[in-house]
């Protein structure tokens, strides 16, 4: 189908709005390590804090001179102690044994003794710098775990000590936070965010209301700046950040740390109410955003991120407190891990005493950008069961300088798999040898490029020309997004990633007595005049089993697919032509089937490929995809069926249904409407018809081999019948 | 170090030890499908039972007139009928419901009125025809699960009942499977045990002793064949089954099956101690060959196959039942899944009580063949850990049809995962697509060769020319075997793979002060005159992180590394050249990285491979090697040290130790004895002494740098210095 022709002008999402990905991700290991991975209670998570207290108690603590930029010792042993403060102050919060808070005191008056004295940070970049750390961003880090620490120890030291912890260390560093910082501070940005919490909960902690106003308000208290202009800004009106859930969750902390704070200490504020409770909705979005407890690698991401991160750890704990919702409970139990907090510990006992229900998964349109208007991040899930049938449609925004050229891109889920799977970044994170654990050059020249994604490529030219400022400023445009039953469908279509072409998908799950299961409907088109080459890759995740047509894989020779924009990085296996415009590609995983049944142009062929050339440094993971690729001078569509089947069980030994249940997909338009109709082997018909209209009122009827189909609203499941017409 | 040049006249493993393979494996289907695979307990498995016995209750049983072969309608349905009436009886034993026990005798009644009339099967072969399957083990299969249903619930059936089911059905088929079959049923061979066991089972069934003393002794009664030759002669003294555990698994349960039997019947006999126990032995022998669940896919194997197989759940209920041992429990815990007798019940119950320990998971070598003496499985284990560092050493015999050439062959596992893999079996077990399921032509081409396997290969050729005949009758000769803590080692030797080649290896577990945690040294030797080239293969498993010499992969054209005994089936990626006789490669799986740093001939030079190269259907799995090549006059040795180590934690965000320990590797050797000589980075010097002559009173000297380095026995681990000498 196609939305009606526009000129987007899409709301340019500012660089305001960006996170620093290659510093934050290493910062975040100062807290984290708390956290305790197997078979895991809250009492685990204590006794380990407890472990490396007693450890650090019998020596000095080293507080050493500021010199080494992010990774180096002086830069560790900061973090670290950071750590150890905020585990001791949390443990006398929570045991009452002195011994903790003598520490935290101590270790806090050391530092106080020190911090005055030190000037800018030697390894501080262009701006932004801190004095401990080289950058604002861990100092900000630094000050809200040690902040927490004083705020729950503050009663057991002398008035002497107080002011000297107060004026030398805390007042010092949040005066150079704010006052010393204002660019960071009063940015609507993830390190504004991280500066406004740490300066905040210094003045909850030593009960200065001018500080947590400034947080609150910005730097001159007008509202114009500060935490809550960044919660005005930051997520979408549904909770989504801009850049894709790997950054989430990173963004997420400052934000559900400080906030939990105003709330218990100016609970007038209803914190958790502002913006229709948009910090609770970005938690939730997060947590929506996984699929077997990994977030959707779209974007720069590393795929092995998940919900077990001690961002999410923090924000599942304080949701809970919030809401009461026992569907956390089970997200906790996936999360196997607790932290050092009131709220981990409730969440561990309620666990413990089986009070877990389901977490409700479902379908849901993320909307993306301040107002939501820059298009969307579509999830479809075949049903509440988190290892089910489940669609992600990148119909969002470019998502800055991480965002990758997927316009319209599609990742599929099954059988707690991925199936059609996102490369993710290119990256080893923190591994030296890998190009010192930063992007390697290839998550450039590969990873972001539009054919490492399951999305269109015309002209074998990335979406948007691989420019990420026209990227930034030209989002898709949305068609109607339902979830009905057996039908879960979305519609985008972007004008703006080609000159003179429009790309449009509809992708839907449906449910029909045709399927032993739910099958996804796919409908990907380019809409333009000129002569243009359309290839759709699917980066399936499996062993490819059979076809309906002859392919032959080259036995003794293999050259790369192309000589840029990715393609580069594609070895060329095989080339085939299917048959009758029909392609049926049948791969196996684990213990299921996947065809991918096409109705494709005559002339279009399927390349088989795999990642691995142009890759001198062994970079590259080595991922097999399929390509339908077309030549046309009128535009394409390509009308897939995406269908889990059978059962494939080599420990008991018997193989089910191992082949496609689809004999033919056809696919017709009348104007802009479309219908998918589906043939089984069992001479059975299931149709889509597709308009993608939101308008509910409006009729649409696409003849099909003859006969008149007719729906109202943006989509319609014919179910199954006899007959195609 | 080498062995003594010997003339091995190894014992000819005749041909009747074989297994036969695609048949037996469907034949499993039969039962285990009562067994139910997630968060299981013995009720899980009885109330699927009772489900499914509920839903063929309301309907008429389907008795098909026997007409397809394996897989086809009749067959499955038989296969079908027998697990029902199998399962009846079962349910009927333990809940006396006496419907169940109506089912059974209905069904068996049923079955008597048609049996008779059955001559041989229509789709018969050439050999060991059914009447009721195409082939005699089918049949075998079935009389044993009836057989035992019978025995259940005979006495719920009037006289005139038991006469028509014990003279028509089960005296017809058990007349049938011996007297009418006697090749198979005197047979030294899995088929054969099946057989006795289902004769035998029928004779305590029907309480006809003449039946059991068949089983027992052969069909003369004289002890020259039937169960009690079979338990003699198909296991190794050690309970090792020559063709390995994939097959051991299957040959395990008419053995274990009937012996419960004949235990409860005729306690007098002590068959549970017979051969020093050796069904005990099997049992826990097939249980020592898995890791992480899976048994070692040495051989024609699928990879997937593992403890949880129906016949290992019966195995490990009986040997429970036998020994009390509860580390059992442990192994029933990681199995999941219970099967439907009370010995299952009970180890359910245990379970949930509480018992388990953990299991007593040990070094051990397993000699191979019917007196131990053809060669062995040898496995290390750096400790009980079933997640820890192990290695198999494939110092076995051929293995017959099924065996592959892999002399001296080595697996390594590691946290979980296979760090250094067997390709297993080219095959996809059941799936029509693939070669109808069978073994891929590709099994043969590749997986059986010795390029494919991390086992030495000289001149491109597999090891005894690919002849299995010549396999069959040259066994490894066997060094020491040592497990003495610190030090786990193994050596062994074969001279007949190669005409004028002895090759050696001996591979141990070290573990000393200079390392963090156990490490593998590695000594792989040809012995020759004349020119050769000498590959040794790592197929290692994760993605490859650094080398400590150049190596860029050919970023735009690959070729086969050969074209034939399985090299044309290898894409040559890179060639690289160590430097100064040392090669170290460091690759990440999971969350751990792996050196090997080899002391290679100065002319060595390092290949980057992957297997899919001559692979036109898509056959074979992707899988990355590198291979150690030197061409030679003398011979060659490879000295390697194989390397846990670090941590990477995406999760958490922070990567430790990710370069390897080991400085350098030197090997020196005087006369046959040999020194590896470990230098590690922070300059601790870890040396292995290695004679491999299991004389543990004779002195051996090595000169290493000029000093002379002397100890008693087969190895000795000499542990860190800061000296060389």
């Amino acid at each position: 189908m196609r939305l009606k022709w526009k000129n987007i002008l899409a709301a340019v999402l500012t660089g305001s709005v960006a996170a620093c990905a290659p510093s934050s991700e290493t910062a975040v290991k100062t807290t984290a390590a708390t956290s305790v991975q197997s078979g895991a209670s809250f009492e685990t998570t204590m006794d380990a804090a407890k472990d490396s207290l007693s450890a650090q108690m019998s020596t000095p603590l080293i507080i050493p001179v500021p010199k080494d930029a992010g990774g180096g010792y002086t830069h560790e042993q900061h973090k670290k102690n950071a750590k150890l403060i905020y585990d001791a102050g949390q443990l006398y919060k929570l045991t009452g044994e002195t011994q903790y808070a003598d520490f935290a005191s101590k270790a806090m008056l050391d530092y106080a003794e020190v911090y005055p004295s030190w000037g800018l940070h030697p390894a501080k970049k262009e701006q932004d710098p801190g004095r401990m750390f080289w950058q604002n961003l861990n100092e900000s880090m630094w000050l809200l775990h040690v902040a927490q620490s004083y705020g729950a120890i503050k009663d057991t030291v002398s008035p002497e000590q107080r002011e000297k912890i107060e004026t030398d260390l805390l007042r010092n560093m949040a005066d150079f936070m704010s006052e010393g910082s204002p660019t960071t501070f009063n940015k609507i940005h993830n390190h504004g965010t991280w500066a406004t919490a740490a300066v905040g909960l210094t003045g909850y902690a030593i009960g200065d209301d001018d500080y947590v106003e400034q947080a609150l308000m910005g730097l001159d208290k007008s509202g114009d700046a500060g935490f809550l202009k960044q919660m005005d800004r930051l997520f979408s009106p549904d909770g989504y950040y801009n850049e894709g859930p790997y950054y989430q969750r990173f963004a997420l902390k400052p934000f559900v740390i400080f906030a939990q704070a105003v709330e218990k200490n100016n609970p007038e504020r209803k914190i958790f109410e502002q913006r229709d409770g948009i910090l609770k909705k970005a938690i939730y979005t997060t947590i929506h955003q996984n699929y077997g407890g990994l977030f959707f690698p779209i974007n720069d991401a590393i795929k092995e991120k998940g919900i077990s991160t001690n961002e999410l750890l923090h924000g599942v704990a304080i949701a809970y407190e919030l809401t009461g919702d026992k569907g956390l409970l089970s997200i906790a139990q996936a999360q196997n891990t607790f932290v050092l907090t009131p709220e981990s510990r409730k969440l561990s006992q309620d666990l413990a005493a089986g009070m877990a229900e389901p977490f409700d998964y479902k379908s849901m349109r993320l909307g993306d950008g301040e107002d939501g208007t820059d298009g969307a991040l579509d999830i479809l899930r075949a049903s509440a069961d988190p290892n089910g049938l489940a669609v992600v449609a990148k119909n969002t925004s470019q998502g800055l300088g991480h965002g990758h050229f997927d316009k319209l891109g599609l990742l599929v889920y099954d059988a707690g798999h991925e199936i059609l799977r996102d490369y993710g970044a290119a990256r080893f994170l923190n591994v030296e040898a890998k190009y010192g654990g930063h992007y390697l050059p290839e998550n450039n020249a590969y990873a972001k490029q539009t054919i490492a994604h399951n999305a269109l490529v015309v002209d074998e030219t990335s979406h948007f020309n691989g420019d990420v400022r026209i990227g930034n400023v030209n989002a898709p445009e949305l068609g109607a997004f339902v979830n009905d039953g057996a039908l879960k469908a979305t519609t985008a279509e972007i004008s703006t990633a080609y000159d003179g072409v429009v790309m449009s998908r509809t992708v839907a799950i449906i449910e029909d007595d045709a399927f032993p299961g739910p099958v996804i409907v796919d409908l990907v088109e380019g809409h333009a005049e000129g002569s243009h080459q359309y290839d759709l890759p699917f980066h399936y995740n499996g062993h490819m089993i059979e076809t309906n047509f002859k392919v032959a894989a080259d036995p003794v020779s293999l050259v790369p697919l192309g000589d840029k924009n990715g393609y580069q990085f594609l070895w060329k296996l095989a080339e085939a032509t299917p048959i009758d415009g029909l392609s049926q590609i049948t791969f196996l995983l684990d213990r299921k089937f996947y065809s991918v049944t096409s109705s494709v142009p005559d002339n279009t062929s399927i390349i088989f490929a795999e990642t691995g050339a142009g890759d001198p440094n062994f970079s590259l993971r080595h991922e097999p995809a399929f390509i339908l690729r077309c030549q046309s001078t009128d535009g394409v569509s390509y009308a897939s069926v995406i269908e889990p089947h059978g059962d494939y069980n080599p420990v008991v030994e018997y193989t089910l249904d191992s082949h496609s249940h689809v004999k033919t997909v056809s696919h017709f338009e009348t104007g802009a409407d479309e219908f998918v109709l589906i043939e089984t082997k069992d001479g059975r018909f299931v149709g889509l018809g597709i308009s993608g209209d939101p308008d509910t009122s409006i009729s649409h009827t696409v003849s099909v081999n003859g006969a008149d189909k007719t729906w109202t609203g943006p989509y319609k499941l014919f179910h199954s019948t006899q007959e195609g017409q």
